[in-house]
Order: C-alpha cells, then structure tokens, then sequence
C-alpha cells in the first residue's frame, strides 16, 4: 500500500497540512489522514488531508486519486451513518493551501448556511440538531477505524 | 458500459437535473454529462450530472463512484489544459438540487472571489484573466471528446 509514484514532493516547509499540529485525528495510513475540524456550528465536519504535498488531483496518478477519493468515500458513510445529515458535501478547494485535501461537511436543513454553501453569509443562528462533540468524535473514529486499516505513526 | 445497480431511480419529475433543458452540452455517455456553466465572471466552469437521480455518492455502487470521479478528473484535466488555472476547485453540494453534480471550477487569483470558495461575497470585480467563451467552449468538447467515448442521445 504505498503510493504510485514517488516524484511527489514530501514536505513543503511552508505549508500547514504538510504538518499535523494541534489536529484531532480520526484515522491515518501512510497515504492521508481524516481530522475532525474544530467547526462548532458543524459538528462531524471532516477533512481528509493527503500526506503529500500535491496540489491537484490531476498531478496524482490515476490509482492514486482513487486511493483518496475511496477514503473520501469511507468518511461520508461514517459521517452518515452517525449523523443521518440531510446532505453531504464534499469539497476540495485549496485556493488559500494548494495541497490535497477534501472537506467532508454534513448538511442539515436548519443549519447556519443551508441550502447555500457553508462559505456563503450565513442565513441564521445555528440550528439545534447536531448532537454535541462528546457524542459524535469517538463514534466516527471507531466505525472509520473498522471499515479502513488504520496505521499508526 | 452500463450502470452496476439498475435500482437507481431514473428520473423524478420535480428535479431540474433529471432533464437537460437550456443546457451547453460539452460531452456526454449514458451515464453522465458535461455541460459549459453560464457563469460569465467563471469561463470554463464546468459541470458534470449524473443522467440517474441519485442523491449522494455513497448511493452509487463502488465502481459507478469511479466511473463518475474519472469523468470529473478528464474534465479537470481539460481545463487545465486550456484555461491554465491557478488552481482547480471541485465540489459536489447539491444542496437546493439534490441529484448528483459536480462542480470543476478553474480559479484565478485575480478572479472575483479568490482566494475564497465562489460562494463567499466577492472580494473584487471581475480580473481580465480568464480568455472569452468563444474561445474556450470549442476547445473544451474537443479535448474531452478525445479524451472520453462520446454518446451522442
């Protein structure tokens, strides 16, 4: 289970998510890792970040950008399964942090921003359903850990 | 090439995606189709629609999640090719149409929004980067009729 190619470049020393501070993990091989993202108004919010420093999907090898996009795939069951949100987004932006990394966002119809995106103006306070942090973070980390091989650092 | 799961509802006739009414096609299988965004601020914005009214990609079988996924990297990879962006965003929200779309939007950094995600308030008017529709939507459906097997309806 190793990557593909190995031109990409490892680490880029100015480039946040080529390190791991102060991010609470959910699970980790030696190709990416899922953080949960400190997002109170979106509890169960997600982000698979690929540990190389690669920009776009298309400077991945084809196997490569399956091998992430199965891991996306793993988080959005999991975040459905404990969450039962009325949609899911999925995103991979980068303008602000060129490298890898897919947003996994569960949407519910009274939350702040719904229907629109999450980075358009807001449409309200925050909605009630989301169950807290507490119930939800070790939930999904058990039931991610189960469905992908986990290795630890 | 035909779907692996003959469940997935065909059409649902309150869904706008389930028809393709007023669109610019670029490509198109029996699957999926690409058509141009009329999004005069974005040339280039493309977006990739399920032909089945399905709502989230863990609804689709494996296999279909990367038939779809490979069709929105050749259109990635298209639009780079003729647009030279400064960075690729993709996304699939779906929230106001919940039926399948992918969003691949070239992005500039002198672009209305950039380096915020399009759907935040604009930061600045229109740059001049991004070359007419005229010249950009042939050479689109060209490059990804070379690409892709083209189903004509």
């Amino acid at each position: 289970m190793s990557l593909a190619c190995t031109q990409y470049l490892m680490k880029n020393p100015d480039c946040p998510l080529c390190q791991s501070t102060n991010e609470h993990e959910l699970w980790r091989d030696d190709f990416c890792r899922v953080i949960w993202v400190d997002e109170p108004d979106y509890p169960g919010f997600c982000r698979i970040i690929l540990s190389h420093h690669v920009r776009e999907m298309t400077d991945l090898a084809p196997q490569d950008r399956r091998r992430l996009m199965d891991v996306v795939f793993a988080v959005e069951a999991v975040v459905r399964t404990v969450l039962r949100p009325d949609k899911i987004n999925l995103a991979s932006l980068g303008n602000m942090v060129p490298h890898l990394h897919w947003h996994v966002i569960p949407r519910f119809a009274d939350d702040r921003h719904f229907p629109d995106a999450i980075w358009a103006p807001p449409r309200r306070d925050a909605g009630c359903r989301p169950p807290p942090e507490a119930d939800v973070r070790p939930r999904l980390m058990a039931l991610l850990r189960e469905r992908l091989p986990f290795y630890p650092e």
